[in-house]
């Protein structure tokens, strides 16, 4: 036998900066992330909804920069979250015969980057490209990792990769234009820090969630919660870019929301099943006497103020037994099941029963009904 | 402004083994790589000809390990790298409900390997594959580094990934049922090899070829063909195994030849565009001096002698520097181009032009028909 032993490191490095106004020319944040040069080529693939709020602004920054400008605007949202997309976002990119490290620019939600980025980690083996979250789950969660993905065979992020964007910009005065329902969406993920690892950020938000809210977190309050989320995010993730610990404090809310958010067809957004996961879970740690039940009913009413769904009727012990099973697999056969043990900490659990997780339904709805949510 | 920077380092980690008959009970390399357990489920992929004739075999030796084992034939050959074989990787995975890191096996050709290197790469973001070539191409060259691929609109390997496989297992006992076309096909990457970096490999072709070919590389001289090509190309991809470097002394012959290949449209197996490629580059090389007329003239015939194409109708100035313009935009703007400046030792050359494109194919015919090859 002969054999050869290959080993190496690759370096991923990429920057999250938070900026202000970043379509405004005075900014030139954007055009250095993206490498502009007058006459070069760029390609900007934007949500459709993003392209008729900001389209026209864009245009303008590209043209500011004499740039060679194509805007492909796409429809988002997690039914496009399909091979098709992924597909023809390589259309888009061959159609510019652009060279192998100009990057490419995504402007749009968490979906929205998840394929762009896929579809970049693919086309020639790997196509730079810089992301410009505009949702609240974006510029907290979805947009600062190096996770990309696409639905596939009724399963979420079945199919995706690990690739870094190059560089990612948060600038929330996207956030002033987005829907309410999708700026509770967005703090679903935020709550989720703070139970699980942040009680300052928990309390922050449990203060000020009607100035939160009402500001489009557009005041220095959201400027804080966006900084302590990502900060506390990119504090998880960094360590384990590539998941190779499957134990994950950022999976909370994780574990039975997958299938919900998928079986709900799209009645339910990403952080609304996040919520519902979230409320379960501090009712599954109070059962096990490991959250103080103040800190469960705390976490739920704070879910709840905050409009998300703490309760749902797709939430039953079958369907949640069944979630379950499916996020085992993909836990390396274990349930690595994150739990707090009171707001701003937690452990993992590995041996939830399907009689635990029914009383842990039955109870939650008790506490629904007697807090009137 | 708040930034953060995320700078990580991945490891990247896989073993090449050259084993004898590893599907052979007695040989338990391909148990250990598959990390084979009683009772537990594992998929096959399999390149459908070679089903056909080692199906039985790879069958039992599964039985014999007791392992829960599903058989996939896959059409390969170049034009079934497609985004619909990919497609239907995803689909056998998922039908198999395995955990998350047990690892899948793909038992082909460069072709079949590089596509379930890249469903594999992409499937929960990634799921453990061995790789067990079964072409020389695949031994030598597609079957021992990281990169994976699929067509893509006319495009060979417009979308891929690096992802080293677990491991990957050389047994040149497949080489035996392999068509003497094949073999030829597989042995224009070791001349290449020869050629770009190591002359007693070259020497070691030209005064063995026919015992090589005979012997479908089942003979000592095969084995030391088969040691010294692989030591070749790792070597040179293990300090670049993501190609951030692109000039690649092993891009020798791959200049011109995906275009060829492709517009071939079937007729020509890769390394029989390659050939072409290589001697069309041994007179570009001729011609400016870097390669004594000697050595081209001896690489030429070579290739020729292991029954390789040097000359081809598709090879036309015009199409050779459309050629070159597509390997630009995969070289970031630059030619990149690898000559050989004698047998064993290259340069790179970055001012190649139509014109002397056009007197090097139209020299390569004048030394194709004074040679009567």
């Amino acid at each position: 036998v002969t054999s050869w032993t290959v080993r190496q490191f690759e370096e991923v490095s990429y920057q999250v900066r938070r900026t202000h106004l970043v379509l405004n020319p005075a900014n030139d944040a954007l055009a250095r992330a993206a490498r502009f040069a007058a006459g070069s080529r760029r390609l900007f693939i934007v949500d459709w909804q993003v392209d008729e709020l900001h389209g026209g602004q864009l245009r303008e920054y590209i043209h500011h920069f004499r740039v060679k400008g194509t805007v492909v605007p796409v429809r988002s949202g997690e039914p496009n979250k399909t091979t098709n997309t992924v597909l023809g976002i390589f259309d888009a990119i061959g159609s510019l015969k652009i060279n192998r490290r100009d990057p490419i620019t995504v402007i749009g939600g968490g979906v929205l980057t998840d394929v762009v980025g896929l579809a970049a980690s693919l086309y020639r083996r790997g196509t730079p490209y810089v992301r410009v979250p505009t949702t609240l789950v974006g510029l907290i969660d979805a947009g600062v990792g190096i996770k990309t993905g696409m639905n596939y065979n009724g399963m979420k992020n079945l199919i995706g990769s690990y690739y870094a964007p190059t560089q990612v910009l948060l600038d929330p005065a996207f956030i002033r234009t987005l829907p309410e329902r999708h700026i509770r969406n967005g703090l679903a993920e935020s709550i989720k820090l703070g139970i699980i690892l942040d009680r300052a950020l928990f309390e922050l938000i449990d203060a000020n969630l009607r100035e939160i809210i009402d500001s489009h977190l557009n005041s220095p309050v959201g400027d804080e919660l966006i900084d302590r989320s990502v900060d506390g995010m990119l504090n998880e993730l960094r360590r384990n870019l590539w998941e190779r610990e499957l134990r994950r404090l950022v999976d909370f809310g994780h574990t039975f929301s997958p299938r919900l958010e998928l079986l709900s067809n799209g009645e339910l957004l990403h952080g609304e099943a996040v919520a519902v996961d979230m409320a379960l879970s501090c009712v599954l740690a109070g059962g096990r006497g490991l959250m103080p039940e103040d800190d469960v009913i705390r976490s739920i009413v704070l879910l709840a103020r905050a409009g998300l769904p703490v309760a749902h009727r797709l939430c039953t012990p079958e369907q949640c037994s069944e979630a379950l099973a499916e996020t085992v697999r993909h836990r390396d056969g274990n349930q690595h099941c994150p739990l707090p043990t009171g707001i701003g900490r937690a452990c993992f659990v590995e041996d939830l029963s399907g009689g635990e997780i029914a009383s842990a339904v039955e109870q939650l709805t008790k506490y629904v009904e007697s807090m009137e949510l």
